[in-house]
Formats: structure tokens, C-alpha cells, sequence
């Protein structure tokens, strides 16, 4: 049974079947296509608010394309310690940006605290043209960590960031699962709080590959995103497949569907983690993500046992667990009565 | 009909059906799955030499991983001056090489020739340091104008390439056409004629994304454009529906099949032109491209009909008519009597 | 006899004793001491208009930093083709603007051509997103080929660059020797004429080393040159001796003196080639470079003879040479008599 | 009296005289003057081994050309948290680099603990394609607190760095004051104790503006270097002026003879500090530099009373005090009465 990544469960039947639809006759190429054209009008419905959307492949283009827009080469990103766009993306923010330095900033739970935030900008670019200039906040939703920030939380952060003259980006790889845990509108934990650019994230949703850049307000940025997305060969010339996708996804709320899934068997496992002897949460459980702290003998012996999970780096006593819409309640608890033995 | 670009075309069925094969339980993120781990024996086989490939979403990645990889950032690439690593790529190859300088050249029918090569290259960088270093031919097969370079054609060049210290690189955003076209061996055309680095081209030959960096010998190069796949953006985390997709034309000569139908149609629409008394062909019709002469007049004649296709750029009286594995023969006979009407 | 290249010339002493007289006790760092602070009123009165200034140790930096300010990574900067920003750089610009393109167009006697301009302009960037965008028009002045433009023609270029929303730069690393040979206010050949930045040569006018990108209008350029500057490693700690240097060229115009003195040289060689039957003048003298025609075995017993000179790339029969303020009249008599023998 | 920078202290008189000996005649440009061409066997003397030498104009050039050189884009530079190359050129690695990321790690008393770099190096990297590859350790000697490495402490660090595979960059931006203090050879401090490349400070050390990137082995490297010094606008025309000032310091040991004054006169301040009530010292004083604790109250009274100094960024009770070879025992012993008052 694989707890290792949303990203290697299979895709959701409705969205192979988006692909098929998709697949009927001649279609403009690059962006133009009628899936495409749609996105705007369609997303804003869904976030209640104008906004403007950028299709793309992968979340880290997602994520770098908005990034590298926000911020000049000379800017400084600050982020969470534990950051996807930090520590996993082998340095794409730097390449988009042409040199852009991150911040890692540290916090409780994966998140990122508003007055930690305040006073890092505050302490930096204190001399002049010798320092990188804080420019861009990147917040991640759900976190690494598998935590959810609160719509209060953001706006926090964005007061402290927009005072400041910088801009907030929030990456979405699981905002479905955020959003789905937390029970609030889209809207509530993006623009209302102050969120400038969203990464929306659906490949670990369920989608082959579909990732969007949402913008709220300043159609200024739209030039530039949409030539950094081309100059990074992510301006697919069949771009209908992806676009099909994101449409498929907003359909009745079938995202929301798709992460509560996920969430429902994070949160059992959860619960069947937290109820035993053998292992504790290290982490709140606020999504589709389980951290999980045991024995690394526990752990091998679960691995010996055919369960698929990721040690966390650096910490042989603590094991990620991330469940998707492909994981059954007999796949948790196969994994809990196994913990259990 | 549409004759605008084989990148409108639908995804060829077998392609679409290889997507919902891959779609099959768990597989590993990150080009690990099985379909992306086989592919390096797959193309081995079928260019019948050990080779290296990269899967990766679009031609423009392609190309741009396998230039900046083999060109510093003060290197020149050398290539036609309509090459789409030059013309339409909005400086892509500039992006991922950190700054190289695209050197474009003249040359009959959309080719290089290996004598005007041979002295651009030996005339540039006679000022040492002063002058960017020729490091990378790009030649590209077929080629902007629907032509292909014989194979004793690609081996002057890269005698004259490499002679001079450079690696060659093809863009084959349309090799499975020229291939066809030529009826010649893969390998004929690549490897065996000097060729160090193909960017092998599916999208535009049926699938819905899906493109190769296959490298021959040189695995020194491997780590580096792995690493550049993964800064860009373009690691796919699901990267087995593309790798499906790549196995698949792969399978009983499949892309030869759909480029097969395609430089077909294309040579039904060369001989009814050249028949006919109101358009000549520009250039060869030697894959599933034509360049249609005919008067502004003439050309408006058949947009107003509905006829969708491209007028070059700077030419009113010169229509790129491209080909698909959808162009059906009737779609060819309806345009080849409005031009005729 | 040297005629290589003003750069091979001694410092002017009037340089030297400038360099000692800012060594006088503290300064403070990074071109915020008092010699760097002076510069924007002295320039503003050299050229009769606000002006903000950045000293700059050479004109490459100069160059690059106003480029890289003006253009996105993916504009278009169009040139001669014989300008220095293109040949002799080593993809500078490239590397500061993150990857623009460099554009070169042919143009009579080194100079553009308004209407070149115009039509490259328009014939550019028409696939929206696809292409590199037009961006900047960077001029020589004087140029590569020795001629100068006259502020007529600068105002035709200014035009159709402006017209177009692209910005337009000078090379002036002889601007000193087209302004003295002009005889024209230094407004009259700059923004008066639509020059919207400068680079400002003293390097090859006499000085050790010192440059200056002059911006007319635009002051939110200057924190983006400031940084560029910054991140190239070019905000020299001891900035006072550079600027120091630029304020004694402006002091009494010492620049068009010794400017004049290298103009007055070349004009004295261009008559002496002229009236003589060995060799003739390709491009008109109009600064302190002369291009002479001759057989490649007069060039080769000019050398022999001991005197120093480039040979043009690629021509075999045409010598560049290059007076400076330390060329005497006796030197170029023995050039010319040597000729002559 | 100004204790702010070396950086604000007059040049030596012998470097203004070599620059003015060096204003003798014409000569060839680019570096490849005579006193250039020297550089290598006269740095090699010193050295006591065969080196390599670029001279440079700034001392965050000589870095970034090296780092550059030694890390692609993708690599990690792993440095002290205080490093200039971190904290205070502006994210010039990072653009010298094509978008590398700077690494910082603590350590007492401004430097690395090989404990400490081992460490990090091998939690680094672990996941593959995913992370940025450890590529450089930078260190700096001495260092951002007025520290020196000794000899087996570089030597301990060269050792964990190499063992891994990575590449030892020393920034000597202070190097002379280092070797003056430690009284030691200075190849023990580099190339003996594994440094592979040191930028070669002079500037702070008495020049008006030079430095010089001093390679040891690795004749590889020189090409990449010599390109991107190039590129940068680094190449200087008349490099003869920087490269006299480096061969002056050479001479008769003048480099150590100036580092010696300034060393001594921070010896002089420490021991005043030491003795009082007032104030006491922060980091060990083994160079010029000196870092002083005392009541917010007392630092602002001191600048009250004319004398220049840095409060530390975000210590309002910390002083930086620079001596340079222009401060004399009068001055340290006026800063001295005026702290015991």
C-alpha cells in the first residue's frame, strides 16, 4: 500500500475522461484553445472575484513563473523553512528569477508567523543596494507539514506583508485539501486575506498534470508571466489537455470532492495513529498529510510489511504518510492493525 | 478545414488510449515509473544504438535542456535563420543557457550548408575572449520549410561542427516526418550521421504532449540536463502519461504511421497545387508542410471560404498549409477545388 | 608607432594628478563620497538638463547595466551589426539582461538607418508571445567604422524608436571625439535628439578607467542601475578616483581638448592617405579612427616597418587605425612617409 | 577620526606612485600588458608554488567569477552566516552564477567549524534531483569578525570539503591582514591547507582598486574565469594601472608592511578597550578590525564626539571599528580617552 505521494496515486477517472472530451476536432494552439479561454471566467465564478489564470503543467513552473514576476533578480523571497519552492525544487525560483535569494524563515507547524515574517523584513535590506531587497512572501496551503493556515493567519501575514511594500504568493500544490479542511470559501483564505497569486494546484488532486497560475488584480503581471511561462517552454501548444483538466476539477466542486477524500483517510489514519501505543502525531493533521512519529524499528518493520511511506530527512523517527482520493478506508486500516502488531 | 498547424490537430486515439493504460494503480513521481524506465532501452532499439532519454512536455524544453547543456553561457549556437530556436521560442535557448548567443544563417530551402557553416564558424570567435565561442550547430529536421537533410547532408554538417570542437544538435519537432518522408533508418539520420542530441518531436506527429531528449553516447551530459528538466519546471511529477504516450508511437512503428498519413496529405496537396494554374510550391514538399505561392487576393479567396492556415510572416502571397494525421483526403480535395474555382 | 587602439595610449596626465588630488584623507565608500556626488550637477551643466549619473569602471558595464535596465530578459535590442555591444562583449548583455536577444542590422558607414529601423521594428514581434519583444535601439556614437551621426539622423532613429514604445541607448565610448568633430553642443547629439541614455567614455579620452551611464528623464531607472551596477560587482568601495576622473575631463572641456587632440591626428592621417596613391579611406573620418584600403602586402611592410595597427576581420586589405591624444604629428608623418615609400 | 572602513581610508602613497610609473607609453590592452603578464610568476614567488592570477577590479567580482567558475547553476555554496558573499553583495553570486544558492551556516567567532560543514554537506543533496548539489565551501580569511583561520583549522575544513567532492574558495578581501597576524607563510594559509582559489585582496589593504583571483592548480578553471570576468565588464582596457598597484604591494613585502600598521593599531584600540570600564571586546582581535560592546548610550556619545564607526545591523550595542594603514596612534589613542571620559 502506498502512503509515499498524492503525485503517485493514479489519476481520477474524471479526469482521463476530461482528457477524452478534450479530444474532439481542432483546437488553437498555445492557450487559445476554448478550454483555455474559459479559465478566467470560470475560476472567478469559483473565487467569487475578477481574476486571471495561467494554465501550466507543473506546480514548481506554477510557483517560479509568479515568483520570478514578483520579485526582481535582486529581490529576496522569504518563505518557510520547510518550503517546497526552498528545498525540493533543485533552485527553479533562482533560475526564473536570475538570481533572486531565498529566506528561510523558521515557524511552528510549517507555517510561516506574521510577526517572524514582520520583523525578517524589517532586518533586512538595511543597507541600501548592498542587500537583496525583500520583495515576494511565499506562504504554502496546506503547508509541507500537512497544517492549514486559518483565514486569520493570512490576512496577518499579508498585513505584515503588504505594509511593507512586498507582495504574497501562496502555494497551492494541495490547496484543495486546504481548503476542503478548513470548510471555508476558496475566496476566504486567498484574496480576502490578501493573497496576491495563487498556485492552484490539481495534479496532487488527482489530475494527470494541471496546475494554474491564478492572478487577483494587477492584470500588470499578466505580460510577463505569460512571456516567462513561454520562455520556460511551459506554454503547451496543446494546451486543452491541462485546461480540460482545471475545468473538470471546478465541475460541481469536484475538487473539493477529490481532496476530501484524501483528507477523510488522513484523518482516520489520524485517529487510529493517535488512539495506539506505538506511534504519536508530530504534526496536526489538517489535510491529506500524516506525520507520524515511531521507533525506527517500527517504521523498518513496517516498510518489511510492503507499506510505501517517505522517512522524513534527517529524521529516521518520523515518517510521512499521504493519503489521495485512490486511498481506501481497507488500505488505512490494513496500515493501523499492521502498526498495531 | 484546418491547415493552420498539426498542433490543432485531435491526439491520434492510440494516444489517448495509452494515457488511460498508464493510468493503472500507484507508480513512481518523477520519471521512475515504469514507463519512463523503459524508454532508454525502447529508443535504444528502435535507433539500434545505446542511447540516453530524457522525457519532457514540449519541443522548446527540449530543445533548450539539450543547447544549454551543451553551450556555456558565452557560447554562440549556430542555426538557420528560421529555426524556431530562433524565431519563435521568445528567446527560450537565451533563458536556459543563461545568455548564449544564437548565431542565425542563410541557407537554400530552410537547410544549412555545411560550407557556409564551416566559415561562419571559423570566422567567429577569432578575438578570443572577446567574442561569444561557437559551441552548438542546431540544425533542424524537417526543417521551417518543410524540407529534410539526406543523410549525406547532415554528416557534412557534422563533419564541419565537429571538426571545430562543436556538438550537433536536431530539432526534430518533425523527425518522424522526415523520416518517413526519407524512408530511411532513425539511426541514418541522427546518430550515424554525426549527431550527438535529437529533441524528438511527438506532440506535433499525434500525441497530446509528449517529447524526448535523446542523447547518444555521452553520458556526461546526463546529470547536467536532468538538472536543468528539474530547475525548469519540467520533471513531471505524473511523467508516465507522457512516457506512455512516447512507448506507444513507438510500438509497431506507430509514428511512422501517423506521420506516414500526414506528409501523405501533404503530397496529395503538393501535386494538385503544382497541377493547378493559381499557386506554385514555394519550396520541396518534403514532409507534412506547403508553401503554397499564390496572390494576396487568392490567399484571402480561401480564408473567406474557411480554409484556416498561416500566411508567412512578411509574405502576403506565401500560406504554410500543414498536415495532420486528421487531414483526411477529402479535406485536401475540397481545398484543392476552391483553389482551382 | 602605435595605432592599435586608444585604449593602448598612456592616461592623460591631467588624469593622473586628478586621481592624486581625490586621494586627500577620507572618503566615504561606494560613490557616496563628494567627488561621485558632484556628478549629477556637473553633467546636468555639461548638458544642459537634469541628468542623473553613475560613475562605472568600464563601458562594457556601462553599456550593460543601461541595456539590462531598459530590457526585459525576453526584449529584442537592436544594433548595427558592426556594434561592439554585438561583436566584441562576449554576450555581456545577454548575461546582465538575463537573456535578451541582440538584433543587427546593416547600415551604411556603421551607422543605422531610421527607416531600417523602422521596418525591422514593425517586421518584429508580430507573433505576440512567441517572439522576443522589441525593446530597446542602442546606438554608437561615433561608431565602430569612425563615422559620427549627425543630430538630424539621431532624431529620425529617436522617431522610429520611440513611436514604437522602445527606448533608445548610446554607446558613447568616443563620444567625446563625435562631439568635438561635430562641433555641437553635447545636448544637441543626445537627449535633445532623443537619447534617453549614455554611456559616456572617458577610458579611451584619456583616463585610467572611468565611464559614466548618464540618464536624461527616467528617474525610475535609477534603483534598478543602481543594483544592476551593485550586483556586477562594478560599485567600486574607492569610487572617488573614477569620479574624480570624469569631473577633471569636464572641468574647462578638457574631454573635447583631448578629444580634439586624437580628431586633429585622424584628420591629418585621412589627408595624407588620401593624397597618396597607396592606399584610400573606406569610411568617412569623422573622429579619431581612420579605416584604411591597401593591399595586404603594403599593410604587411606597414607592420614590418614596426607600426601597429588591427587588421579589420575578415578583410585582409583594410587597417584600422586609431589615433589618441598621445599620437604626435611627427608620428603620423612617419606613418604616412612609410606609406608613401 | 574614521574608524568606518578600510574602504574610506586615502591610498597608499606607493600604490598612487605605481600607478603613475605605470603611465609610461603605450601598452598593449586587455590584460596583456606587461605588468598583467607578470602577475602569474610574481604571485608564484609568493606563493611558493605555481598559480594562476586574474587581476580584477572589485572584490565581490574576484568572488563571483570564482564561485561562478566553481559551481553550476544548480550547485549549492555553503559559507559562514556573516559571509560578505552572503549578506552584502546584492545577490552577485547569485547572478554571477546563473542562480546558485548561498548556503549559510553558523560558527563562533565569524567562522566555519568543520564539524559543522561536513554536517551540512552531507544533509544536503540527499534528494538527488530535487535539491540543489553542494558544490563550494567560501570561506573568508579573515573573516567578517576580525577573525583569522589558522592554518589546521583550514586545513580540517579543506578536508571535509574535498572529501565530498566540493571546491575551496577563500575570500581574502582582508588576506593581508590575516598572514600579518597569524605571522605565518601564505601558502600555509592557502593552497598547503587546501584553498583552491583565494581572491587576493588589495583594495582595503592601500590600493586605490585592485584584486586579483589567485588560482592554484585547476588550469581548467582559467578559460570559464577569464570569460566571465569578460562578460561582467571586468576586463578591463588599461588593466596595467590595477595590475601595477598588485605587483607594487608584492614588493619587499609592501602588502604586509600595510596590513601590519592597520593590525597594529587594532592591537593598540583592543588593548585600550581591554583595560577600560567602559567597553569591552566582542570577538578576538586578529586583524584590524575590532568589535566593541558598550551601552547604546556610550556608542551614541562617541559619535557625538566626531568618531566614525558602524554600529552592527541589529546590535545597538556593538561597534565595528576598521584601522586602516592611514590611522594613526594619535587617533586610536583620541578614540581611547574619549571612551574612558
Amino acid at each position: 500500500m502506498n502512503f509515499t505521494s498524492d503525485n503517485e496515486a493514479p489519476a481520477h477517472r474524471a479526469m482521463i475522461e476530461a482528457v477524452g472530451r478534450a479530444n474532439e476536432g481542432f483546437a488553437t494552439a498555445y492557450a487559445n484553445d476554448a478550454w483555455s479561454r474559459a479559465l478566467d471566467e470560470r475560476f472567478s465564478r469559483v473565487f467569487d472575484t475578477d481574476c486571471h489564470v495561467l494554465p501550466i503543467a507543473t506546480g514548481t513552473a506554477a510557483n517560479c513563473v509568479a515568483i520570478a514576476e514578483l520579485s526582481p533578480p535582486w529581490g529576496a523571497v522569504l518563505c518557510h523553512q520547510l518550503a517546497h519552492i526552498h528545498n525540493d525544487e533543485n533552485g527553479a525560483p533562482e533560475f526564473y528569477s536570475a538570481g533572486a535569494k531565498l529566506v528561510p524563515l523558521a515557524g511552528d507547524d510549517g507555517k510561516l508567523d506574521a510577526r517572524t515574517l514582520a520583523s525578517a523584513i524589517d532586518g533586512a535590506g538595511t543597507h541600501g543596494v548592498h542587500n537583496v531587497k525583500p520583495s515576494v512572501v511565499s506562504i504554502t496551503q496546506a503547508t509541507e507539514c500537512g497544517t492549514t493556515y486559518r483565514p486569520e493567519e493570512i490576512r496577518a501575514i499579508a498585513e505584515a506583508t503588504h505594509d511593507r511594500g512586498l507582495h504574497l504568493h501562496m502555494d497551492g500544490a494541495r490547496f484543495a485539501n486546504a481548503v476542503e479542511h478548513l470548510g471555508c470559501h476558496p475566496a476566504e483564505t486567498t484574496w480576502k486575506a490578501g493573497v496576491d497569486v495563487l498556485s492552484f494546484g490539481a495534479t496532487k488532486n488527482g489530475a494527470l498534470t494541471a496546475e494554474a497560475i491564478v492572478v487577483f488584480g494587477h492584470p500588470d503581471w499578466l505580460e510577463g508571466m505569460a512571456r516567462r511561462r513561454k520562455r520556460a517552454g511551459h506554454l503547451l501548444s496543446k494546451m486543452r489537455y491541462v485546461s480540460a483538466q482545471l475545468l473538470a476539477q471546478l465541475d460541481d466542486d469536484l475538487w473539493l470532492d477529490i481532496a476530501g477524500r484524501a483528507n477523510a483517510r488522513a484523518a482516520q489514519l489520524a485517529r487510529g495513529i493517535d488512539a495506539g501505543p506505538h506511534a504519536s502525531l508530530h504534526w496536526p493533521v489538517e489535510s491529506n498529510e500524516v506525520f507520524m512519529k515511531a521507533t525506527p524499528e517500527k517504521l523498518a518493520e513496517l516498510k518489511e510489511k510492503g507499506f510505501l511511506f517517505h522517512i522524513w530527512p534527517g529524521h529516521d523517527d518520523l515518517a510521512r504518510l499521504v493519503c489521495s482520493w485512490a486511498t481506501s478506508e481497507e488500505d488505512v486500516s490494513a496500515f493501523l492493525n499492521a502498526l498495531d502488531s
